[in-house]
């Protein structure tokens, strides 16, 4: 199935004209159509095994060095916090924004996969909305002021363009009132959000991890700045959550991997007023 | 000028096809392009009065909270870094990124345009440069390790993504050795990393205020917590460098306001493929 989806291979989209792909020979062209299919699945499985390796890394961060999970309004609910939203607000919902770039999605009817869309973009909010949940109650129990740090405003901002783009998008492209009109107006500006709220949501992470090494490494014997296991740890893991978000934005902004729109030529198709 | 360049409003563009423009009667058009000239100086204005008030701001912080400016190796040559880092890599840089977005670059050779986008970049690098100076300096001479946080990180790997991406678009698009297909090969990546820059950027200036002022009011009489003045002014300030990063992104990523490429209509050119 792929043969027929990948007409003109990734690679040779970005910047090739329509006369350079006819001059090409045949052998030619099944050779890069067969490296283009290979570069699809590359990029797709090393996408998987990042988004995995954040998960655990940020799992093993507050259970190594912070006494694990327990939700009782302590500091082991806190530690709920991390693990939620990076599973929540960066690897499920690059998930969901990638959900049209799957081969599979670029045929037959549109609808199952716009319910694919909808209801992973909803298990990552609900996911959010529990990390969120878990640092209000610790900080509730334990007397602490609650939304102070930039770390902090930033991050309620996140979540609520998340939560406004969750409802709008349902309203119009889930639900059937809206125009085609309508929809293909507010199409770009639903795609440059998706990028937007996942790239807010990048820096609200790097902003956290750092807090937190501030807090956790304050008053250790092993300060931050002598870089302890922990600090050379959870920095890691934030670089890590970096590359992950810089290679979903690469396959969301620069990749021809796309379902085309019905009477719109793929390879003319401008990415963010006509994607998604 | 900008009559003949804005051919077809940018509203309009978004979403818009060729059939629903040929069926608007022509005071509509008129009307629309007014607007959409309308809508790009309005944009171009409050994007001038953001930049200039994130470089304004950034000074107050540390005149008014940090005593000022001396290049001595002592504290007050660390309050550089803030305020170059705004200047030259936020602001500064997104000026370099939006030459080719103003309607007087749009006709005439490319060659003096491509100049002042290399120029302004490189003023941006040079000041990017001065400010990591301030604060290597200023950590020499405290004797304070370098490089251990998770900003620092993430602003270095930023300044080595902005050298590089320098010296290639040098190289590729402003020497001429390269040839057509080359540059059209490079010209998504290049665009494509001068957004990712900018994120990390902002990224970078979140983390690094969220960890100035853990330091600088970790011991204080009113703490971070309790949001005193210098904390709501800070934090705002972040929130306002977000607001502008948003706005360039959304000039770079979705506007039509772009050179268009010869041979190629503006209204079907992917972005981040063909874009600058």
């Amino acid at each position: 199935m792929l043969n027929d989806l990948l007409k003109v291979p990734h690679f040779i989209r970005i910047g090739a004209s329509a006369t350079t792909l006819v001059s090409l020979s045949l052998s030619l062209k099944e050779r890069l159509l067969r490296m283009a299919v290979g570069w699809f699945y590359l990029s797709f499985y090393a996408l998987c095994f990042l988004g995995l390796m954040c998960i655990i890394l940020t799992i093993c961060w507050m259970q190594l060095w912070h006494g694990g999970f327990a939700w009782d309004g302590t500091i082991l609910m806190f530690n709920y916090h991390p693990v939620l939203m990076v599973v929540g607000l960066v690897v499920l919902y690059s998930a969901a924004s990638l959900v049209y770039r799957l081969p599979r999605s670029w045929v037959g009817p549109k609808l199952p996969w716009k319910i694919g869309h909808a209801a992973l973009h909803l298990l990552a909010f609900i996911l959010t909305v529990l990390g969120m949940v878990a640092v209000f109650q610790f900080h509730h129990h334990s007397k602490v002021a609650k939304l102070y740090s930039l770390h902090s405003w930033l991050g309620i901002v996140t979540v609520f363009l998340f939560a406004c783009q969750w409802f709008l998008g349902f309203a119009v492209f889930l639900l059937p009132w809206a125009s085609v009109w309508l929809r293909s107006l507010l199409k770009p500006i639903h795609l440059f959000f998706g990028v937007i709220i996942l790239s807010l949501s990048i820096a609200s992470v790097i902003s956290g991890i750092n807090e937190k090494l501030f807090f956790s490494l304050n008053n250790a014997t092993q300060p931050y700045s002598s870089l302890p296991s922990e600090a050379i740890f959870a920095n890691s893991l934030g670089m890590l959550v970096v590359i992950f978000g810089l290679l979903v934005l690469y396959i969301l902004l620069v990749s021809s991997w796309k379902r085309p729109e019905p009477g719109i030529l793929t390879e003319g198709q401008p990415l963010l007023r006509d994607g998604e």
